[in-house]
């Protein structure tokens, strides 16, 4: 079992690479599971993990490879939303087959192959996360060798309707593009970090005034983690101001969701779960 | 003339309501021009100056009562996309044929009354600016008296399309929302401060990817100020940023604007030009 990991965002940093790989040998001394860096792993273009062409051609060569069993993102930052139109016309049937893990910006990414029909796509640990904190690397792992429940977020369980989660931010800033998925009839879970609480709401605003966002099955809120302070304070809550969002614009708030840009961060498979 | 001057967005600083008073009273010693601040100017409610009704009240007072000829905002800050579809069915006859001038947070709400029909409005200086600028106020004062094409952006003289201008993040936040107006064939000018480059980025990748956006006679970029540090460097300037993004999408790049959120920021009446 072959784990290749890509960067479609921000600058990698090559000492959290090598600690993935130390942590894998370590992990899997047999090597029955490994993973494998993609050569460009490391490329830097200004705020970039390589240029917008580059970190596309790494995608989609990982994706499309026979000899890799699943893809891991291997940090977010910024960037997958320049490159994933590029990226996901290209894939072909073997990518179609594999399973992914992400979260963060690597959401952009995601929803566009969501909506391209991937059936494989889940969010949760990255790469950059399974070095800090090994129950994240368990948890991830068991999604990408075997998709297995045992982490998967709480309410998976007692609700059957098909869910996605994303970075609330990266959410808002994909609604009407060519990256959004049809989301109509989901449980759509949100995180935030280090925004502050003024923009949360102006991000609450946006998200749940689009028509397509009113279709969904309900909004669950996982953590909303380094608040920037808000001078005077913002008056409400980040679950205070999700609420008030949903109950103005009809959409059903389901209660919080074990998600966060975190360790406890659970997975969260797209679509339907068979 | 009276000019009414509201606040639906953040607390405003009695100190800044005192100073444009004074400032009134010696520019017109006459009384010739004068302001009237309503009374819930100086209104508290957690981030807001005020809570919602009672800004949505306080503008709806202002704007619809035939004693005062004008409507100047005082501040930018956050709050008036909160109100915006409060307000706007309320606005009566008398509402539909003054003046308004504000930008920033402002931006929300001349969005929903342009996309109502209101030919009266322009993004400009508002109260708060004028304090601090003679230049700024007499620009304000300009417009808000007698609808003065002398200080207004100057690339109008030269463009008889239709023009608005917004705050970069204000209408990246009101996209697909029930305040964002028909903008096909306009020229749109946008602007930016405190914001990093990476969001930029982001936000002109959610803008252009919008159908609705794709349908504007193109762009023109304002000033971009105190821009957050972005690490690494981003790799692009704002002009590159916006530049890119035309490109991909199909928008003409029509070059800069003379707005911003700075004391040299001109005029733009929002719609055609007579």
């Amino acid at each position: 079992m072959k784990i290749g990991i890509v960067n479609a965002s921000s600058r990698f940093d090559p000492a959290r690479g090598e600690a993935i790989e130390a942590f894998m040998a370590q992990r899997f001394p047999d090597r029955s599971v490994s993973v494998v860096l993609h050569p460009s792993l490391y490329s830097k273009h200004g705020h970039f993990g390589g240029d917008d062409a580059s970190r596309a051609r790494a995608f989609i060569e990982f994706a499309n490879d026979p000899r890799l069993d699943a893809i891991w993102f291997a940090r977010g930052g910024y960037g997958s939303c320049r490159i994933a139109e590029a990226v996901v016309p290209r894939l072909n049937d073997v990518a179609r087959k594999k399973r992914y893990l992400g979260y963060s910006d690597a959401g952009s990414m995601m929803a566009l192959m969501y909506k391209a029909g991937f059936t494989g796509l889940a969010h949760g640990p990255m790469a950059s996360d399974a070095v800090r904190d090994p129950a994240a690397a368990e948890r991830a792992l068991a999604w990408l060798t075997r998709g297995e429940a045992l982490e998967w977020e709480p309410s998976l369980a007692a609700d059957p309707r098909p869910a996605v989660a994303f970075n609330l931010t990266i959410l808002d800033q994909l609604v009407g593009t060519a990256l959004e998925p049809d989301l109509s009839g989901h449980v759509v879970m949100i995180e935030e970090v280090s925004e502050a609480l003024y923009r949360v709401d102006r991000m609450m605003f946006h998200l749940t005034g689009q028509a397509s966002i009113r279709r969904i099955a309900g909004l669950r809120l996982g953590r909303v983690s380094d608040v920037t302070p808000n001078d005077p304070e913002f008056g409400l809550t980040a679950e205070e101001i999700v609420r008030y969002w949903c109950d103005r614009s009809g959409i059903a708030y389901l209660g919080t969701a074990d998600i966060g840009h975190d360790r406890m961060n659970k997975v969260v498979p797209f679509g339907p779960r068979g």
